[in-house]
C-alpha cells in the first residue's frame, strides 16, 4: 500500500472510511464466499484477547464451556413456533453428506437452542443439577443477504451461553448478571459504554420472553447492538421437554436464558475509537499496546539504537505488549503508516540524538483527534511511565465516548419535528415517551429509519419522562430512539 | 448413576470400557445427530487446557491465529487433484441457503486447503511476506460412516495449520518443526509418548508430497495416529496460483505445509492413562488437579473439617487448580466416586481426627494400577508437597507409558510367522524391514488388520534392520507395523 494514501474522512464518508480502516488494519479480508469474511491475524488477535476476558468473567460466575454440534435436524428447529418463524428464513441447509441425499436436511445453526435443549434435557435431573450454566464458544451461520465485515456476515464467531434454572426469578436475575457483565466488559475493556435496557415485544430474540440488550452509540451517532440477553421463560422447556425433579418430587419444567456477543464487537471498537488515521486501540485490547521503531543512518548508530532499543523492550515485557520493530526493509515511515492504521496506542522511536541523552520519543495517538502527540521522556523513566500511559489513554477512550453519548443523547423529545430535525442533522439517542404501538415505530421508521432502541434500564432512564409519546397519544414508558446498524 | 456400578474391565473388552469411562467422566455424549457428539464441559476444560498450551507453543515459534470461512465452494475443492480424490467423498453439501437453491453447492469444510490457499495468494507478494505462518482453531466435517466418541466423530474441533515459505528446504523444515513440537506436548503434557516418522506414499495426505506423523501405543496395543504434519511441496500453490516476488524480482511458486491434531487426542489420553475405576488424568491437563473432600458427621465436625479445608484450599490455590467438594447433598462416598471417574489426580480427604491431629489423609492414583494409594501428612507440610507430588504424578505417568511402549515394541522382526503370533496375542509396536510395495501391506493387513504406521525417524529407527521384508523380498527401508484406530 501507498504510505501516503490518506483514509477517506469519517465526516465525508462513514461507511467507506469504515471498510477502509478494516482493510488498512488488516482485520478482516474478503472472501470468494458470499457474505464470509476472512479474520486476519491482527483481527484475530484482538478478538482472543476479547475472548480470554469475557471468558474469565463467565468462569468467575460459574459458567462451564462446552461444544454441542455444528448441525441442527431441520425438524428440532421447528418445535419452538416463535423460534423456526425467526430463523428459518436465514438458514443454511445441508442436504447431502457422504454422496448421499439425507433423509431430513440439517441445518447449519444459525445459534442453538434448537440442539442444545433436547441435549441437555438428559443432564439436567433434579434440582441438584440447577443451575446448569454452559457457555460454547463458536461459528453460526445465518443467510444475510447484505454483508459488511464484522457488522453483519454470512458466518460469524460468537458465544452462546444457555442457562437453565429453577425458578422464573432465578432465570432473570441470570439474564440480568449477564446483561451486567457485557456493560462491563464493554466499558472497561472496550472503552464503548453502552446503553442497556429492554427490547419492545416485536424486536425479542425469536422465542424469547424478554430480551435485554446492549446498544453502543458509534461515531455516526448510529447505533450498534451490541450484546443480548434473553429471558427465555419456559418456552424452550416446554417444546423440548426439560424438566426437573424438585425437592418435593414434583416434575418442573426449568426456566432458561440465552445470551451472546460477537465478533461484532470488532465492528463496534473500529467505530467507536478509529480516526481518520486509521484504527485506534484501546489498550487492554491492543494485541500489540506499544511499538519501538529504532532509528539509524549509519552502522554505528544501528548498533546503538537497537541497544537502546532491546533494553526498553526488555524493561516493559511481562508488564506491556511490546513489539520491538527492527526490519531492515521498511524505513521508519513506513512502519509509522503501518503501526498507526493498526491502531497501536504507543510508538517510541529511538534515534541517534536519542540515545545520545539518554531519552526516547513518544508519540501517543489521542481519543477522537486525528493526530499524534509527541513529548520526550528519560528512558530512566520510561518503563514505568509508559505503562501509567496506557492505563491512562484506556481511561481517557472510555472518558470521550461517554462524553460524545451524553452529548449526542436528547431527553424528553416530545414534538416529532424536533425529532426528526435531530435525526436528519447530526443523530444519536433521542429518549422519549412513547405509546408503546408498533405502528407508531413503523411510521417513525419510514419517515426516519429510527427505530426504538430499547426501554431504558434505570441507570439510563430519565427521571421522568414525557406524558404523550411523540405520536401524540399517551405514553406508557419511556424509549430510546436512534437509527441502527 | 449408581455408586457402586463398576465399568467393564479393560482386558475383558477394551472397547466398552472406553465408551463407559468416556460416559462416566463426562467427557462427552451422544447427540441427535448422527455421529456428532456434544463434548461435556469436563472434555472441554482438558481442550482448553490442551489448546493453551499447543497455542503458546505455536506462538513462541512465530504462528499466528486467523479464521477463514466454514464454506468452500465445491468447485475450489476440485483445483488440486489428489485432494479432491482424497475428500469429496467424506463431504457434508450445503445446497440451499436463505430458502433458495444456490447456484454452486458449498462444502461444509473437512480441513482448509482450499479455501486457505486462493485467500492467502492475495497477503503474499513478496520474499518480505514469507514465511507466512498461520493457525486456525476450528471445526471441521467429515462424513464418516463409523463414528466414536473423540476418535472419529462427524465434526470435530482441530487446529490446523497453514503455512507458506521462500524454498523446499523451509518448508521441510517448518513440517519437521512442527512434528517436534507435537511430539513435545504428547509427552510433557499428555504424558502419551508417540513415535514420530513419514508415512507410506499412499498414505499420505490428500495433496502432499510428505506427511509425517505421531503414532501413540493405547493400552489394548493398537496405535491412535494422533498428530500429522504435511509438506505440500508447490501443489497448493500451483492449484491456487500462490506466487512471490523474489529479492531477484522472479516470481516463484511458494512452498507450503499444513499440520493438525484434534479432540481425537482426548481419545488417546483416555486410553493411555485410564484404569478400571475410570478416568486418570495427567496433572497438567486436569482441571481439577486435587480435590479436597471433608468428612464429618455432627456440626461441630462439619464446621471444623470446612475450616480445615477451606485452609488449605486457599494455600494451594495459585499452584494448584483445586476444588473444595463441600456439598451437603452427597455423601463422602459418592463425592469419591465422581472424582475417580473424572481422572482428579489426588484426593484429600480431611475428617475430625484428621484435623484434631493436624494431618490431611492423601489418596491418589498410580500409574497403570487401578488402586489407589492413601497416606497421611502434616498438614503443615501439605501444600508444598501436594505439589511435589502432582509433579511426580506427572512424571510417573509418562514413565508408565514409556515402558509400556517399550514392553510392546518387538524389533528385527523377519519371520511372517512371529509377526502374525504377535498381533494374534498382545499385539503392539512390530519393527520390520519392509520390501517398500503397497501389495506386501494389503495382504498383511487382510491377514492380521495391522498395517505400517511409519517409517520411523532417526530418534526411533533401530541401529540395523533386516535385509528381507515379512515378505521375504528384499528390504528396502525399516518400517513399523501396528493394528490401528
Amino acid at each position: 500500500m501507498a504510505e501516503d494514501k490518506a483514509l477517506t474522512a469519517r465526516s465525508e464518508d462513514f461507511s467507506a472510511w469504515y471498510n477502509e480502516v478494516v482493510q488498512r488494519a488488516e482485520l478482516a479480508g474478503y472472501s470468494p464466499v458470499r457474505g464470509c469474511m476472512v479474520i486476519r491475524p491482527h483481527g484475530y488477535a484482538i478478538w482472543e484477547l476479547m475472548q480470554a476476558a469475557l471468558d474469565r468473567m463467565f468462569k468467575e460466575t460459574g459458567h462451564q464451556n462446552a461444544y454441542f454440534p455444528l448441525f441442527i435436524p431441520q425438524s428440532f428447529l421447528q418445535r419452538e413456533a416463535e423460534h423456526v418463524e425467526g430463523f428459518a428464513p436465514e438458514t443454511a441447509l445441508v442436504t447431502h453428506g457422504g454422496g448421499k441425499q439425507l433423509e431430513e436436511p440439517l441445518v447449519v445453526r444459525p445459534t442453538s437452542e434448537a440442539i442444545i435443549w433436547p441435549i441437555m434435557a438428559d443432564w439436567i435431573q433434579s434440582y441438584r443439577d440447577l443451575p446448569m450454566l454452559i457457555n460454547q464458544w463458536a461459528n453460526v451461520v445465518r443467510w444475510e443477504m447484505r454483508t459488511r465485515p464484522f457488522l453483519r456476515t454470512l458466518e460469524f464467531l460468537w458465544q452462546e451461553g444457555h442457562t437453565a434454572h429453577a425458578t422464573e426469578e432465578d432465570a432473570e436475575a441470570e439474564t440480568l448478571l449477564i446483561l451486567g457483565i457485557y456493560r462491563k466488559f464493554m466499558e472497561e475493556w472496550m472503552a464503548m459504554p453502552p446503553l442497556t435496557g429492554v427490547k419492545t415485544e416485536w424486536d425479542r430474540f425469536a422465542g424469547a420472553v424478554r430480551t435485554y440488550a446492549c446498544e453502543a452509540l458509534m461515531q455516526d451517532n448510529w447505533a450498534l447492538q451490541a450484546g443480548t440477553s434473553h429471558n427465555l421463560g419456559q418456552n424452550f422447556a416446554r417444546a423440548f421437554d426439560v424438566k426437573y425433579q424438585t425437592e418435593e418430587g414434583e416434575h418442573e419444567y426449568v426456566w432458561s436464558t440465552s445470551w451472546g456477543v460477537s465478533t461484532r464487537l470488532l465492528g463496534g471498537l473500529v467505530m467507536t475509537h478509529g480516526d481518520d488515521l486509521g484504527l485506534v486501540l484501546p489498550p487492554r485490547l491492543a494485541p500489540i499496546q506499544l511499538v519501538i521503531v529504532p532509528i539509524w543512518k549509519s552502522d554505528r548508530q544501528r548498533t546503538e539504537v537497537l541497544e537502546a532499543s532491546a533494553r526498553l523492550k526488555s524493561q516493559l515485557e511481562g508488564n506491556v505488549r511490546v513489539r520491538l520493530d527492527d526490519r531492515d526493509t521498511l524505513n521508519p515511515g513506513a512502519k509509522y503508516y503501518e503501526w498507526e492504521g493498526k491502531g497501536v496506542p504507543i510508538r517510541v522511536e529511538i534515534g541517534p540524538n536519542d540515545v545520545e541523552k539518554g531519552q526516547v520519543t513518544v508519540v501517543r495517538r489521542f481519543a477522537g483527534e486525528a493526530k499524534l502527540r509527541k513529548r520526550v521522556i528519560a528512558a530512566s523513566e520510561a518503563p514505568v511511565s509508559l505503562a501509567k500511559l496506557l492505563e491512562e489513554m484506556q481511561q481517557e477512550l472510555l472518558d470521550a465516548a461517554i462524553r460524545r453519548r451524553e452529548e449526542h443523547s436528547y431527553r424528553g423529545v416530545t414534538d416529532y419535528e424536533e425529532f426528526k430535525k435531530i435525526i436528519a442533522s447530526v443523530g444519536g439517542f433521542i429518549y422519549t415517551g412513547y405509546c408503546g404501538a408498533k405502528e407508531c415505530e413503523t411510521r417513525v421508521k419510514d419517515d426516519t429509519k429510527a427505530t426504538v432502541r430499547l426501554i431504558p434500564n434505570e441507570d439510563f432512564a430519565s427521571e421522568s419522562y414525557p406524558e404523550r409519546c411523540i405520536c401524540g397519544r399517551k405514553a406508557v414508558q419511556e424509549v430510546v430512539w436512534a437509527r441502527a446498524y
